[in-house]
């Protein structure tokens, strides 16, 4: 690991930004030393230094909720570093999976990535629970064919609406979640088809 | 604005991360003090304090490269301040989207989500520019018509990769990609599509 580009403050620590590398959330802000990074690089597991501990702190160790780093990045002057990961379980001490919940300002809407990530955690807990009432608990118990033929539907839908100018918004959205059905349905994970993507468009 | 809750460290800074609304990529790591973090949420547009030139330093001012602060976070301790923003061009003095180009370790894939934020971006600048030899660009020269029989072609291939129990990863791309053509080549953005999801599966 390139470790001599990083560039560590008088006390020896370099600011970390984890990242759930499958929503693109940023999840919390900690800090690293030397030890740290070469932990966190030599396991895989995200190892930050505790400034309140004075000693090394590898994330979840106690709570369990640990975090998978699938990459590590460094910023243009060497003086930030970026855990892209893979979070078993909630980032925050507090139970939520981002420590960013306050707002100060502004009310920023998810974009369309963000949200179809966030929509396919849900649709796997529904597959997995398949609570009574839930229209997505539905679609599964309906079956593949089920499904797959909602996704035909909600295409020729979306042509429609398309072509005539009006709703294509919401016609899209409806695509874009039966899809996602569709893909847990068949065992598909969102990152496959990602990988198909980067590959023919890059 | 709840500044209050805003803990300064020694130097009276506070860690900032900026991160792209739309795509979810983290973009840079600086730091703002009490009046950056004012003037950010009076103006929308992102303010940081130059460490380097111990000023206030409103991001963009001579690049150009300006951030609207869509959203301001703060993190649960308070120590750490996240920014959502939509950059008006690359974050970064190299002129890179993001300052966080160097990989120290693993190599991950980007997730649904940020690959199509990806390429919904590059789908626009094809549907501006329309080069030669780009299929996307042959795409918006043959007309929405052409564009929404795609979408239904590449939706049936998608039924029945499914039922089929083959290459839908591949098929379920091919639909993602020619409904972001699609998108694009009516007017309606992807944040559109996300605000739809967002509303109705809350």
């Amino acid at each position: 690991m390139k470790l001599e580009g990083v560039k560590f403050d008088g006390r020896g620590l370099v600011p970390v930004v984890a990242q759930d590398a499958r929503t693109g959330e940023v999840l919390m802000l900690a800090y690293a030393d030397r030890a740290a990074l070469e932990r966190t690089a030599a396991t895989g597991e995200a190892h930050y230094y505790s400034r309140s501990r004075g000693e090394l702190w590898h994330k979840g160790a106690t709570s369990g909720n640990t975090q998978r780093v699938v990459e590590m990045r460094l910023d243009c002057d060497g003086d930030a570093v970026l855990y892209r990961v893979e979070p078993r379980g909630p980032a925050c001490h507090t139970g939520a999976r981002s420590c960013f919940f306050t707002r100060l300002a502004g009310e920023g809407a998810a974009g369309l990535g963000e949200m179809l990530a966030r929509l396919s955690r849900v649709i796997s807990e529904r597959r997995r629970a398949l609570p009574e009432g839930s229209y997505t608990a539905e679609l599964f118990r309906g079956g593949s064919g089920r499904i797959a033929q909602k996704v035909g539907e909600e295409a020729v839908e979306t042509v429609v609406a398309a072509l005539e100018g009006e709703r294509l918004e919401e016609e899209a959205a409806d695509l874009l979640y039966h899809l996602l059905v569709l893909l847990e349905d068949r065992g598909v994970s969102p990152d496959e088809v990602a990988r198909v993507l980067d590959e023919r468009h890059r």
